[in-house]
C-alpha cells in the first residue's frame, strides 16, 4: 500500500447510512497543502461544491467526507457545512476555512449535523499513515468495488508517490458527475504546473467517461500536494512536469475506467475511438451521443452488434458526416465500410467477441483530423433495477 | 371506421418480415391529393426518406409501405425503390414519380426487392374503401397496439373527415424518430395552408415526445388532403383553417401520446410541464433533459418521487435557473418549493400517487415567461430485455 508523504487517513460509521458501514472519512494533512480542483457543472449544485471551491485557493489541511448524504437541495447545506467544520478544526487544531468537505448521497435529506459532529471525535482519534483502506470506505455509496491508483515513480533521483481514489457507480457522465475523486502525493510542484496537470489529466480521463449520461450536483476532483517527496519543485515548462503528467494521467485513466466497471449494473466496458471528424469538438459531441444512446447501450448489453444503432446515433448527433464515408470497426473486426455493412462481416462470429468484457469500437468518418476517446458502459436490466429501488 | 373520401387502403404480406404479419401497405388516391410532410433530422437517413420528400412536392397518387426493413445504410436503396414504384406504376396507371415510398425496421439489409415487386400484384387487387385495417398493421413493426386517431367535424355546413395512422414504439425521439405517421383529410386547403398546419401540429405533438432520445433514419409525418369534401378551399388566414388546424392538432396529439404509451416496455405516461423558463428555447432544453434522463425514467418506473433526479437534470440541461426559485409539483402536489423539499411533503402518499399509469409533474423555474409540454415514458426492465434482443 503506498501511502505518500505527510497524509494521515481515518473513517468510520457516524450513523449517516443506514447500513452499518463507514460513512465518515478524514484526511489530515501534516503539513498545509497545495490543493487543485476540478467541480461539477450541473448548475444545482450541492454547497459542499460552492464551499470547498472557495477553500482550496488558500492552502487546505484536512478534507472531511460525508457519505449517505449529498446535502444538495436543502436549506441549511452552508450552514450546517460551516457549523461541522467549526467543530473538526478545533479537534485537529487549525482554520474551519482550512477545511475541504465533500458530500455523497441522497438528494434533497438534511445532514444529521450532531451525528457527524459526535463522530469527529473517534475520527480524529483514528487518523493513522500505514492504511487508507477505511478512508475509502466511508466515501462510498452504491461502489461494488474498490477504485484506486497507486504510483511510485522516480522524478531525476527523487522517490515519488501519488495515490488516487475514487468513487462512483452510478450518475457519472462528463464534468463531475456523482463522482469523488481525491488525489495525493508527495511531489513538490508549483500551483500553477499543478493545476494545468490535473486540468487535463481530469479532461482525458474523469472527462470522457459515461454511465447514464446523468450529471450530479456533488462531484468534484481534489489534488492535494504535500511538497514532502524532496524533489525541486516542478514548473509547468520542466522536464519534470512530462514525468509527473503521464503518472497523473495513467493513474486518472485507470480509475475512470474502473468507473465505468462498475456502472450500476453495468456487464462491460465500451472504449469508444473516433477518428477524421471535422475537428475535435465534432469527434467528442459524436462520441458522447453513442456514449450515451440507450439503443447502442442495450446492444452491448445483449451482445448485438447492430451498427445501424451507431450509424444512426453518429447521425443525430449534428456533426459533420457523410454517410457514405464513414467505417466502423467492433472489436478489430470491419463492420461498416462507406456506411453500408462490410464484405465478410459475420454478425455470427462477432456476437462472441462481443460477450468479452472489454470492448474497442473504432469509428473513422473521414472528414477531417478530429479525434477522440470515450468510455460507456452497456444498460442492463439490473441498472433498472438498482436505478428504479435506490431509494426504497 | 371513418374513412376520408378518395382514400383505398390495402395491406398485405410480402415475406419481409420473418413473422407472418402484414408488411407491405398502399394506399392508392382517387385523385391526384395535395401532400405534406415533415421527415427526419438525422444526418444518417435512409433513400426513403429523401425520396418521398422530392416525390410530395409534385402531388401524389399513391403511397407504398415496406415495414421489417428500413432500407437505411444499405448500397442499393435508392434503385430498389425506383424499381419497385416503376413496377407498381404500371399496376396503379400512374407515374412511377407519383409514388410516396415509406419503409421501417432493420438498418443495413438490403429489401428484398423480388418479393415486394411481386406483392404488388395482389396488394392492388385488395385495394378497398371500407376498412383501413390491413394496411395499418403493414406499416407497424414492434407496435403493442394500433396508434390511431379519427375525426370527423364540420367546416361551416360542410362535413370533413380525417384519419391519422400512427406507428412507433421504440427509438422515438423529438424530430421523427421511427416514426411513421400518415394523415388522411377529404378537406379542400391550400399548399400553404396544409403545409402551415402540418408543421405546428407536428411540432406541437410528435415533436414534443420521446421515448428513449434516439431518432431514427427513417421517419416521417405524410399529410394528404383529396379535396374531396366539398368545403371552400382553407386558406391560412380564414377562419375554417383554425376550424381544420384545431383537429389536426388535437388528432396528432391523441397519436403522440399513444406512441408514448407504447414506448418499448413502457408502464406510464409522464406529462412534463414547465414555466418560468428565460424563453421558450429554455424550456424545451431543460424539458428535453428531464425527459431522457436515464435516472429521471427509472425513478417514475419505480414509483419513486426522487425529485432530486428532476433538478439534477434541470441543472445540467445548461438553462438559466436559480437553483432558489424552482417549484415542483407531481400529480398535483407540492414536491419541491423554492428549491427545496416542500412542506408537508409525504413520500409515501405520493408513492401511491406515483403508480398511476399517466402522470403529470409541473416545473415552474421564475425566471421568465418560456414554458413547453414534453411527453415521455418511464425506463423499465423490459425495455433493455426488448432492446437488447431486438435482432437476436
Amino acid at each position: 500500500m503506498i501511502i505518500p508523504k505527510g497524509f494521515q487517513f481515518a473513517g468510520i460509521y457516524a450513523g449517516i447510512k443506514k447500513v452499518k458501514k463507514n460513512d465518515l472519512g478524514l484526511v489530515f494533512f501534516e503539513n498545509q497543502v497545495k490543493a487543485s480542483g476540478m467541480f461539477t457543472k450541473n448548475r444545482v449544485k450541492s454547497p459542499s461544491v460552492t464551499y470547498t471551491k472557495k477553500v482550496i485557493k488558500k492552502g487546505v489541511r484536512a478534507l472531511l467526507v460525508v457519505s449517505g448524504n449529498a446535502n444538495a437541495c436543502v436549506k441549511d447545506g452552508m450552514n450546517d457545512i460551516k457549523n461541522i467544520v467549526n467543530t473538526l478544526s478545533k479537534k485537529i487544531n487549525t482554520f474551519p476555512s482550512r477545511i475541504a468537505f465533500a458530500s455523497t448521497g441522497v438528494i434533497g435529506v438534511r445532514m444529521p449535523v450532531d451525528k457527524i459532529k459526535k463522530g469527529c471525535d473517534s475520527l480524529t482519534q483514528s487518523l493513522q499513515n500505514k492504511s487508507y483502506k477505511d478512508f475509502h470506505i466511508s466515501m462510498q455509496t452504491t461502489d461494488a468495488f474498490d477504485k484506486f491508483s497507486e504510483k511510485c515513480f522516480d522524478i531525476f533521483g527523487t522517490k515519488v508517490n501519488m495515490l488516487v481514489l475514487g468513487k462512483g457507480a452510478g450518475m457519472i457522465a462528463p464534468d463531475m458527475a456523482t463522482m469523488l475523486i481525491f488525489i495525493f502525493t508527495d511531489v513538490c510542484i508549483s500551483q500553477d504546473a499543478l493545476d494545468k496537470a490535473v486540468k487535463n489529466a481530469v479532461d482525458n480521463s474523469f472527462n470522457i467517461i459515461s454511465v447514464d449520461g446523468d450529471t450530479s450536483t456533488n462531484d468534484m476532483v481534489l489534488a492535494f500536494a504535500s511538497s514532502l517527496a524532496g524533489n525541486k519543485e516542478i514548473e509547468i515548462d520542466s522536464p519534470e512536469y512530462i514525468i509527473f503528467y503521464e503518472n497523473l494521467f495513467s493513474a486518472c485513466l485507470e480509475v475512470a475506467k474502473q468507473i465505468v466497471r462498475d456502472g450500476e449494473g453495468a456487464t462491460k466496458v465500451i472504449e469508444l475511438r473516433l477518428t477524421g471528424a471535422k475537428d475535435k469538438k465534432d469527434a467528442l459531441k459524436a462520441l458522447k451521443t453513442i456514449a450515451n444512446s440507450q439503443l447502442v447501450k442495450t446492444a452491448f448489453y445483449g451482445n448485438d452488434p447492430n451498427w445501424g444503432r451507431i450509424l444512426a446515433a453518429i447521425g443525430r448527433s449534428g456533426v459533420s458526416i457523410k454517410e457514405g464515408m464513414i467505417d466502423i470497426d467492433i472489436a478489430g473486426m470491419p463492420v461498416v465500410r462507406k456506411g453500408v455493412e462490410a464484405k465478410g462481416f459475420s454478425e455470427e462470429k462477432l456476437k462472441k467477441i462481443m460477450s468479452s468484457s472489454e470492448i474497442q469500437v473504432d469509428i473513422d468518418l473521414h472528414m477531417g483530423k478530429g479525434k477522440a476517446i470515450f468510455y460507456t458502459s452497456d444498460l442492463t436490466m439490473d441498472y433498472v433495477k438498482l436505478n428504479s429501488a435506490y431509494r426504497t
